[in-house]
């Protein structure tokens, strides 16, 4: 059974609260986790997979290690693809996703990750190697919340997220436009839009949110749109989207299409009350049944034996 | 019959393309327009009628005059109100809406601007002075794409348009959370997000989008939502939310809540190449019905003819 994809839409929170990497290391096998670092969209050095490694150690993943192919040549070295084969989770760090799909999409390595996937591991990504994991991949483009022809670039993702297109920082750089420009274009793909210290966990077709943020979804299935004959950079109509604002907590089925029931929370008081009234009607309707009596009848003969209650 | 409510987005164009202020004006009157200004929300001085009386003047509405009252006891003033009743047309210009809503809002000089409105004046208005048009109105909160409990104070607006809130800036200030937050607590409100430089224009039950950006509509008729639990300032859970994106030229049916056909535009050389494939087909119809043949054999009788057309 293929494994959980953690979707991250970068700047995770790696000390106070690490609610998002803390999930991904439980995800990954906890202390029996082996992870690989896949850093090769950053331009950082051996510094990111250090940083990683001390978080995943702090939350217990002992065994963590960095495995960057900086070509597609070297994407193609049996020995990087054995790692991949040997780790129970894959994360790919964020950077720029056009250098990570150009290194590794259709190679060796790139074959390894969808293996992984396929037999169970976690694999998950933040910012860059959040957007990769879609089919069809936000390449660059700039902010804004109104969409513009041509204001995005669409290129190939690894594709473990079928039929989606993923961006990240999706609150904090304003990307409504951008994702709104793309399911407008392409009215097949689900449009979902990750916020920063936030995570899209996919697991059997089912979408959980989890961190600090909210993930966007735009469905375009019944859009209105005149993309395919606006000109220049003009604004895009795009009417009949259907948006769905989803915080921490909140699953939804990607099939369908459709927020699923939460789970339901109970505020502990408002239990404690309806738990109280509910034995006071079932005394009620115990009283009713031996006396035979009506109930304003019995409730005026309890008063009048004194009961301190109160509504 | 009511007038137009023209509700601008903010920092709309004055001097190269004032689209948007040159369709206030010719809804004015043109010529015979006698527009009020309203400066109430800002915090400049005179110059800002100036300025709005250059503008219009440029436009062809020679007839401009500032109406400002600064409290509430001068929006109870005769004369101010005098001169808004002998209007075409009154244009509220932006700064602070909260002010102008708590200047104007309820007296005599609120109650010309609506005598305006029904009479067939235009009434328009432009950042702060687009916000106070509607019956709720966005009073204050910070930018940020996801919608997040008290992220915004909601205030009551003069309520031209009725069943609606607007704000303004939407795409320049990344309004989507205030206004998501707005309508998943409020349901039955519309939310209209007015780009700069672009106007709603709303007449007779339809919005009309003119200028250089767009309009976004969102409309939580079938939202799910935590609003009433949500604690703090938590993102905010909010599914099921149709949105519509109108650049200029759209038209959008309030009541019915959906985008209306659009007129159709043309392209005129395809219009051409449709033309002439019209007339062929036509002649062809001729040639079999006088031949009585097969359409295949005359095509082939007319290549051999020579005949020098392509497809």
């Amino acid at each position: 059974m293929s494994g959980p994809l953690f979707v991250i839409g970068g700047a995770e929170d790696k000390l106070r609260r690490p609610t998002v990497l803390r999930e991904f290391v439980e995800a990954a096998g906890g202390e029996h986790a082996r992870i690989a670092v896949v850093p090769t969209a950053s331009s950082l050095g051996p510094e990111i997979v250090e940083v990683y490694g001390a978080v995943f150690a702090k939350l217990g993943a002992l065994d963590v290690f960095g495995v960057r192919p900086e070509d597609r040549a070297q994407a193609g070295d049996p020995a990087l693809v054995a790692q991949i084969d040997a780790a129970t989770g894959v994360f790919m760090t964020g950077g720029n996703q056009l250098k990570l799909s150009g290194v590794v999409s259709g190679t060796p390595f790139g074959e390894a990750i969808w293996r992984a996937h396929r037999r169970g591991a976690v694999v998950g990504g933040t910012s860059a190697g959040a957007s990769i994991q879609s089919s069809h991949m936000v390449a660059f483009g700039p902010g804004g919340s109104t969409p513009k022809q041509r204001m995005t670039q669409v290129a190939a993702g690894l594709g473990l997220l079928e039929g989606c297109v993923v961006d990240q920082h999706f609150e904090q750089r304003n990307r409504y436009g951008r994702l709104l420009m793309i399911v407008a274009q392409s009215p097949h793909l689900l449009g979902i839009g990750v916020d920063e210290d936030t995570a899209a966990v996919v697991h059997e077709g089912t979408l959980r949110v989890t961190g600090r943020g909210a993930v966007t979804i735009l469905d375009p299935s019944a859009i209105v749109t005149n993309a395919h004959e606006a000109r220049r950079n003009a604004p895009l109509l795009a009417s009949g989207v259907q948006l769905h604002v989803l915080p921490a907590g909140s699953t939804f089925d990607l099939a369908e299409r459709r927020l699923l029931p939460a789970a339901g929370t109970t505020d502990p008081r408002e239990a404690a009350e309806l738990g109280a009234a509910n034995r006071d009607l079932r005394r009620l309707a115990r009283d009713i049944a031996a006396g035979d009596v009506s109930p304003t009848t019995l409730r005026r003969r309890r008063a009048r034996r004194g009961a301190a209650e109160h509504d």
